[in-house]
């Protein structure tokens, strides 16, 4: 066995022969967490070497719009702006029903306690946010606003239990570019505050002492694998696990049929293997952001989603991620849309779907579709009878999306995983990552099983369990509000550690 | 820091002192997986030391009514005796058809192999068998008779993929008490081949070498810590995590609202913990038992279930597990039984459930039940139209349980989980226990996250991810099938080990 290696992943301090890279805080990982992470531990005094396994930093996150779910503390800057009150209250009320008892409740009190202070900090890197909001039902803005919704704020039962407020902050340029100008600026603000960079630079193991207190990391640069000592601490932030296959099946392979995996080549779950090693715990690693975008266009929101047994299955209304939540549980997988022609348009985000079945009578389309005889014909029946009240009794659609359908010709959709590809996926099947990864504090400590700081080791990001925890509940602009909210927190925490 | 602690649940061979036992195998766990491992280790010729924190043996297997999930080979000799052909390719198909991609399909491949021969050494240890089965739709035998349906083999989807055949085999005693049976059985069979087994004794840590090697366990005896060295491997048997609070919000806080912790005191994840401080993985770790236990009676299957939008979810002649899968994605886990009177009948297991409408029609029973206005009325004129042919072309249902609701008086009972009490669960709920842990090969060897074996290191039973991994597919007699027939591989594999 090779000296040091007590196991993969992690070696031991006593071995180690020479020093190469020396300072007070390694950051493993240059995306939205890392550089956060690097910033605020440079600003707070600590000398900060950042190691990127990839050719440049920008992560998951410069993939990205950069939407960042902001609010809370009467309302961010640009809320306010534009008259937008927000409540921590409100904020918290509604991050408790989008996770239930997946929450972290600890994480989201600190995030929307300080999610007002964050926007300031973004936008004083430089970051161009335009006062100006988008109301209407979109993923990302059409033109170059910079408040939008983007989760279940409107939809039921979000609706019932919090006053819905837009949350979404973008920063303003048309062409979603938003990852990309945020982490160039973020960057340079990194490098302006002094912190060293390498890239192409893998992290291969923690390097743990006999008090159990993380030292540094081994990193391989061109072929040799060298020590970083790290005086204060070391930040994991090399992103989740999507990529890694074996990760997904040993803690999310009910995933594997319809799922399609999303995000930076290297988000191979290193972060979480070295902590692992170190005796940490993982938590949440079923998990995962699921993405059935059937808007926009928002029209199609009138239509009604259906399982292979003809029912509605849920508001049709949801984000894009609750929708793939309840669309996995059906059987096979098996679901579809149903529209009118008058609301047809083709999908902005997915590759042309396949119709299933038309008509000019329910019953034609249940027919062609192969859907149990009468199914379809019921529940359009019942729909109908309560839609030209605007009112939905089954599932709570809002009264501005819901009307009969009535108006021949209709199609039947199918948004079956199978026949679902995404331009940004390599194969068919929902966008996914993961949302599982390393149990920390709100400050980035990493905790063992038994909730004990592992000294000298923390964690922020994809790598870690943080404040999104479900498809259900999930909205845009929670991992990178996340990853750069408590990425800052870890940098802070790690620099002021002796 | 303690002398050569690691870290909690793990210490260092370097720091040991004393030797205070001294075997070849060390099983840590006396339950139904450890005491197969020590019964099949002592029997390979090796010294053998069972370590149990409780006061005695038995563990969670003897709680139970020790039903096995076996066949194959042409039938186990109980199937055969009875006329029943059991094929290994068929009972594949159907446990592949149980866990889809969360299947081991190793592990299952291993099983179904072997299963047949596990049920000649299950009767060989003296263990009453009664040639004689049950075709009813039940759980658990009413009478003596020893083998029966215990999962969803009759029903759709499994029945259309494999031939049905009956696999639960249960010691033949009225009155349920084959737990109790099997376990005082075995254990005098493991003390008769010579092992030692000290109870009251709590394993604290395993011990580990600068090899990675586990060389033994620290166990606490009398207030004392003592080191018990395993010269050839130590095998963790110590249940699952079910009674660790912390654990459950760590891998499975979706079930939290809804279910109710089921099995031994000490399932407290303590195998699981010490496994992953050594570099262990684990896996399937979201993922539970589940149990809505409408029969018996069986005649309740007649009824439909619904949700609280009055629409039906399930094939209601499926296993109480997969019931229960599908009840808790419901919203709110709000879910009914709608029953007409001829069919009505209490429940066996359950404490009486609370009636949420009752009348002589089915608007009567929707309007007082507060369902969304016209939608059971919907729901049963749908499945009624085609029930007159014994048809059910939502969820197939058979034939056998398909008639039409059509004789009044009504009655709609709640299963939500506040609703459900079993004197078996301390508070309300479904009645849960874990189907994740340390993943292992079938051998038992455990493994790293990079799929190597930590040498010395085995583990069965509910401390491992094993055969059952879902409730979805769940059937009785896979988690005492599976604890005891890969305990004994755990067995003999660590006796051979030098």
């Amino acid at each position: 066995m090779e000296k040091g290696r007590i196991r993969p992943w992690l070696r031991r301090y006593e071995d180690v022969t020479d020093i190469h890279f020396k300072s007070d805080v390694v950051v493993c990982g240059y995306g939205g967490a890392g550089a956060s992470a690097a910033l605020e531990a440079s600003r707070a005094g600590a000398d900060v070497l950042v190691l990127e396994r990839a050719g440049g930093g920008g992560g998951a996150t410069a993939l990205s719009s950069c939407e960042m779910y902001l609010g809370g503390s009467g309302g961010t800057a640009l809320q306010r702006a534009l008259g937008i009150e927000d409540s921590t209250d409100n904020m918290v009320a509604y991050l408790h029903e989008c996770f239930g008892t997946n929450a972290d409740r600890e994480k989201i009190r600190v995030y929307a306690e300080g999610a007002a202070e964050h926007f300031d900090w973004v936008e004083s890197l430089g970051v161009p946010y335009k006062r100006e909001a988008i109301y209407e039902r979109v993923v990302e803005p059409f033109g170059d606003e910079s408040l939008l919704y983007t989760g279940n704020e409107r939809a039921y039962p979000f609706n019932r239990l919090a006053e819905p407020v837009p949350r979404g902050h973008v920063p303003s340029r048309e062409g979603n570019q938003g990852g990309k100008i945020f982490m160039e600026l973020l960057m340079r603000r990194v490098e302006e505050a002094g912190a060293t960079i390498v890239t192409d630079a893998r992290v291969v193991a923690l390097v743990q002492d006999q008090e159990s207190r993380v030292r540094g990391v081994m990193v391989r640069v061109d072929g040799e694998e060298l020590f970083a000592e790290a005086g204060r601490g070391v930040i994991l932030t090399a992103g989740g696990f999507v990529m890694n296959r074996a990760m997904i099946e040993q803690h999310c392979a009910h995933v594997l049929p319809y799922a399609e995996p999303y995000g930076s080549p290297w988000d191979m779950g290193d972060g979480i293997q070295m902590g692992l090693a170190a005796g940490a715990n993982i938590s949440n690693m079923s998990e995962v952001f699921l993405s059935l975008a059937i808007y926009p266009p928002a029209r199609l929101t009138f239509g009604l989603l259906i399982n292979n047994k003809g029912q509605r299955f849920v508001n049709e209304d949801a984000y894009l991620a609750r929708l793939a939540h309840y669309a996995v549980q059906q059987e096979a997988q098996e679901v579809y849309l149903l529209v009118q022609n008058e609301d047809f348009e083709r999908s902005h985000y997915m590759d042309p779907l396949p119709i299933s079945g038309t008509g000019d009578t329910i019953e034609e389309v249940e027919k062609e579709a192969g859907l149990p005889e009468g199914s379809l014909q019921q529940t359009v029946a019942y729909y109908n009878e309560f839609a030209a009240e605007g009112k939905d009794p089954l599932f709570h659609k809002a009264a501005s999306w819901t009307k009969p359908i009535n108006k021949p010709p209709y199609a039947l959709v199918s948004y079956a995983p199978r026949d679902v590809k995404y331009p940004l996926g390599e194969g068919p099947g929902y966008l996914m990552f993961t949302l599982g990864g390393l149990q920390t504090l709100p400050g980035g400590e990493v905790l063992t099983p038994q909730g004990d700081p592992i000294p000298g080791l923390y964690a922020a990001g994809r790598t870690t369990a943080g404040l999104p925890r479900t498809s259900k509940g999930y909205a845009s602009g929670m991992s990178v509000g996340d990853a750069t909210f408590f990425g800052r927190l870890a940098g802070r925490h790690a620099a002021s550690h002796r």
